[in-house]
């Protein structure tokens, strides 16, 4: 029974809420967002109308690639969720329940994760034996729905998910109130935590020129034993995988408030390519933070299909690909951004389609083969040399 | 074709090799004794005897709880791996392959991941089409073969996993030559590395007077947050989940040479009973690993099935155990070290057999019900005050 209605425009509000341990402002503008939705809704009440808010539509249908800025948006399609709706009611509830959790926490100033805000949220209501939530799988979705309602990142709600990945370079950076020296973290490197917004973390000097982020953190311990953002003047950084929130929003911080050109290392396979394309354009399921996020600009630097001949790279450390591996690089190749169109985006079909010729993949290990130190010491020194890079 | 011998016994060498960054020594006993391996095959080669190595049996058969250690630990039952046996030759191979992997990374002076040397030593045999190694699954085991033919920790070789977990506190250490002030590490903490081992890692001050391993990262962060490792002067630490090597390693290292007593929070569940037993005695699979890891000493400090009543939980935040946990509930209550003995073991039957009852799980999260920072400042200060804890 969705109505469609048009995007509502929301005002930010007065700065005036501060942290404990740092002078930087912080959630002034969702607190202020979080309240206009709550007067929003008594406001009904009072004028004895249905209340109801209204939430933008995450779906495939309301998502575009932006092809001027390069990154994956949101459309302006919104559903309304309204209270004397049986269809809608439990879920205008948990809305309601979220938003006031969330505004809890900003009145605290503390940050928590979505599983622990699904358990404060989480009881039953008086008088009967419903729960407000069940599962964590009821809660997350609300979430999401009120970061785009407010137009307010989950980070900026104070929620966080598990921390991963970690960072070391020539760069001087204050978390928390604490003043890091990022050159000087031994072999484990600084925890990148969830919520890297500028009310906690903030950058002082720094050397670096460019930023490289490795996709596992195993290869990323190579560059940091071999100290190659010491002799290359950057900062590494991994995101044991697909990089977390956190990762991604740090990077997209450092590119654009410091300029440093983003460079990405993943294996050659198509879930490296994926991992790259999220980082760029943003990935559709939360095409709402793309703004946020999505780094246009950023480079890949490798593992590329024609490494194998460029390096000489012996065929058994290559994997062969598999019948989901052809699938999944058939379908990357339609994404807009990848292969559809002309010009400048060739060099990808060329890519993707040597891969399946040659018909296997390239982990980042593979070059260990050489040598252990092959990928600092030769590999992306002469990539970065050369720009054999695509963007 | 495994013939039983007696274990050998390996006499450490000289200690004659150096990191770069630091003036620890490193290595120089696990070079000596791959040396010595190396040695002891090229002498049999010479006095035309089949070439052979001893290996230590990785099994079930093998294991027995150490009643008076407290810990898991592995007989004294050998296989012997030969050259001139079609069924071993293959495997003799390997074996000789990733020692010398593993003594060119020592050679290096450098680390890296099981996986990285997995491609290291992978190779095509010259004028045929087999493969030295096809999958990671056949040099994996090869390492453990090799960890217990030398009595090496993998660290030794140089070979680590992916890094999990972070730590904070106040703590001053030395990692790979850089000073880290673990009281001043912000929101993120400092990662904890795979390879913790004294050459790496050296502790210099501390104020902190126990250790508390969190099993989440998301519940270590509102630790982070609230300063509880100030008020409470503690390290504080998470492995993300089950701890890694690297985590299990930095406690035992703390414990023992600190003497800081270990407590070990995680969720009321079976696998948070696992957890805190594989903290405590080993793990049946890497019994060999027990002396250098296990922590006999370490207390159960939560959650309690019987703290749903002691700290009036909602039944709302609770779950049902499902088939699975009761089965794996009623194991943990057979293992020797838990429930099956008489004596100070009696609390381990009735904690286990409490949550049996109550037929419903608890994670840390559920706490938040409450309040957000219950459990920083409510829960956890009531148990220690309380000694709830079990050991």
């Amino acid at each position: 029974m969705a109505k469609k209605t048009t995007k509502k425009k929301v005002t930010p509000g007065s700065r005036t809420t501060t942290t404990k341990r740092t002078t930087r402002k912080r959630g002034g503008d969702t607190a202020q967002k979080l309240l206009d939705l709550a007067h929003s809704v008594s406001d009904q009440v009072t004028a004895k109308k249905d209340p109801g808010v209204d939430i933008p539509t995450r779906a495939l249908s309301n998502v575009a690639f932006d092809e001027k800025a390069g990154v994956i948006r949101m459309g302006d399609n919104t559903q309304r969720r309204n209270f004397f709706n049986l269809g809608q009611a439990k879920k205008f509830m948990q809305t309601m329940l979220i938003a006031s959790g969330s505004a809890e926490l900003i009145k605290q100033k503390k940050t928590t994760s979505i599983r622990d805000l699904f358990y404060h949220c989480k009881h039953t209501i008086a008088g009967t034996r419903e729960n407000t939530f069940d599962e964590q799988s009821e809660s997350d979705p609300i979430i999401e729905d009120l970061e785009v309602a407010l137009a307010s990142l989950r980070e900026e709600l104070g929620l966080f998910a598990e921390p991963k990945g970690a960072m070391v370079g020539p760069m001087t950076i204050v978390d928390n109130g604490d003043t890091i020296d990022l050159s000087k973290m031994g072999s484990g490197g600084w925890a990148v935590p969830s919520i890297v917004e500028d009310h906690i973390i903030q950058f002082k000097k720094s050397n670096a020129k460019f930023i490289l982020l490795i996709e596992k953190g195993a290869v990323w311990r190579r560059f940091s034993e071999d100290r190659f953002w010491e002799k290359h003047k950057c900062m590494i950084l991994h995101g044991g995988g697909q990089p977390p929130r956190g990762v991604r929003r740090l990077m997209w911080r450092m590119h654009n408030e410091m300029k440093l050109p983003v460079y990405v290392l993943v294996d050659n396979d198509p879930w490296g390519y994926y991992i790259y394309s999220v980082v760029k354009q943003g990935s559709i399921n939360l095409a709402f933070e793309s703004q946020r996020m999505a780094i246009p600009g950023a480079r890949f630097i490798g593992m590329s299909s024609f490494d194998m001949e460029r390096f000489d790279i012996p065929r058994a450390v290559t994997i062969s690909l598999n019948d989901q591996d052809t699938r999944r690089a058939k379908e990357i190749l339609n994404y807009p951004w990848f292969g559809k169109k002309k010009g400048r985006i060739y060099p990808w079909r060329n890519e993707i389609n040597h891969m399946l010729k040659l018909g296997v993949k390239l982990e980042l290990e593979a070059l260990s083969s050489k040598d252990f130190s092959f990928i600092t010491e030769q590999y992306l020194p002469q990539k970065m040399r050369d720009k054999q890079w695509l963007d």
